[in-house]
């Protein structure tokens, strides 16, 4: 069985913030799923996916502090600076974190660990409604 | 054909260490695949997976060097502490280094290249037994 | 349906170079596949792949300045230094972009966003003609 399918976020700030229920919600087809894979792909170069502690604000709030300073704003040594300071930056760290996720899911549900969660990385100032194409597929 | 399974590995110490035995120890089903793919997926965000140099022990030295250079124990922006030193650090490295690996299955063995190896990172002082998420498919 | 295929590229400059036109040209067999995934794996640990935007060439300059600055080559902690200045940085580059992209397939062709392209991430003086590991299935 495939299902895929694309999902708007509603725009986030820039940050680390926790969408596993977003994502979820977008998928009623999960629950009819035994064993297989969610692919989880965002259609962006300047915002990005990872997987992080579902359970502490101060933990997204770290992840943005320490990628702002190990990926700085308008780095001297940027040549690509048109579309403002965060525009370079944001593409280096989306190429960091990764662009997809690939997930588990066992007995309908996603197979995480407990602490796990889904976070959309938003490296840009305005970065808008970011898409996400959803691909299940499994038995 | 789907197989999916998990494992717990025995607790290494923290650092970089080569799994490709256990994963395909654990995985007697492999060799009934002709093509497909193997998802190796870890269950906490405080460990994390990669690919890489399979041969010089002293490669994987390195690598817990730069890592712990680059996103140093109790970094003074963090704000999350309550866990120790290592913990927030974790968090970012594994972030960085990425929570799952998939791998292209032909004739009944993972098609790695020949320098290839699974990396358990433990990026914890005691990080325990962590356990995978194996899930296979193909043909 | 499965397809699977190895393709080797022509060497290239140390630096990121968009592939997507490559990879797409070696998968005549995309053009069948309604819903799925392509998964395109980097069978080298001094090499990688990541989704990178796919206009501007100072936007990879800039990700070849950025990676040389956050991992030197011959760094003064790498204990590693046999095959050369620039192998064990090229190394953990390849591990913080990763040796694998998985993305989806809609309608017989990539369901990319518009402003992302496959980077070949070349992180050797000389690495020589580099070998991927194609594999699709879908429906």
């Amino acid at each position: 069985m495939w299902h895929s399918t694309d999902v708007i976020l509603k725009p986030y700030p820039r940050g680390f913030h926790l969408i596993t229920r977003e994502v979820v919600a977008a998928l009623p087809e999960l629950a009819s799923i035994q064993t297989g894979l969610l692919h989880v792909f965002i259609r962006h170069t300047s915002a990005s996916l990872t997987l992080g502690e579902n359970a502490s604000p101060d933990v997204r709030r770290d992840f943005e502090r320490y990628f702002n300073h190990a990926v700085p704003d308008g780095w001297e040594q940027f040549e690509h600076m048109l579309e403002g300071d965060d525009d370079m930056a944001a593409h280096i760290k989306a190429a960091l974190l990764g662009s997809s996720l690939t997930l588990p899911v066992r007995g309908g549900r996603l197979h995480l660990g407990i602490w796990q969660g889904v976070y959309l990385c938003e490296h840009r100032d305005r970065g808008g409604a970011r898409t996400l194409t959803l691909t299940m597929h499994g038995e």
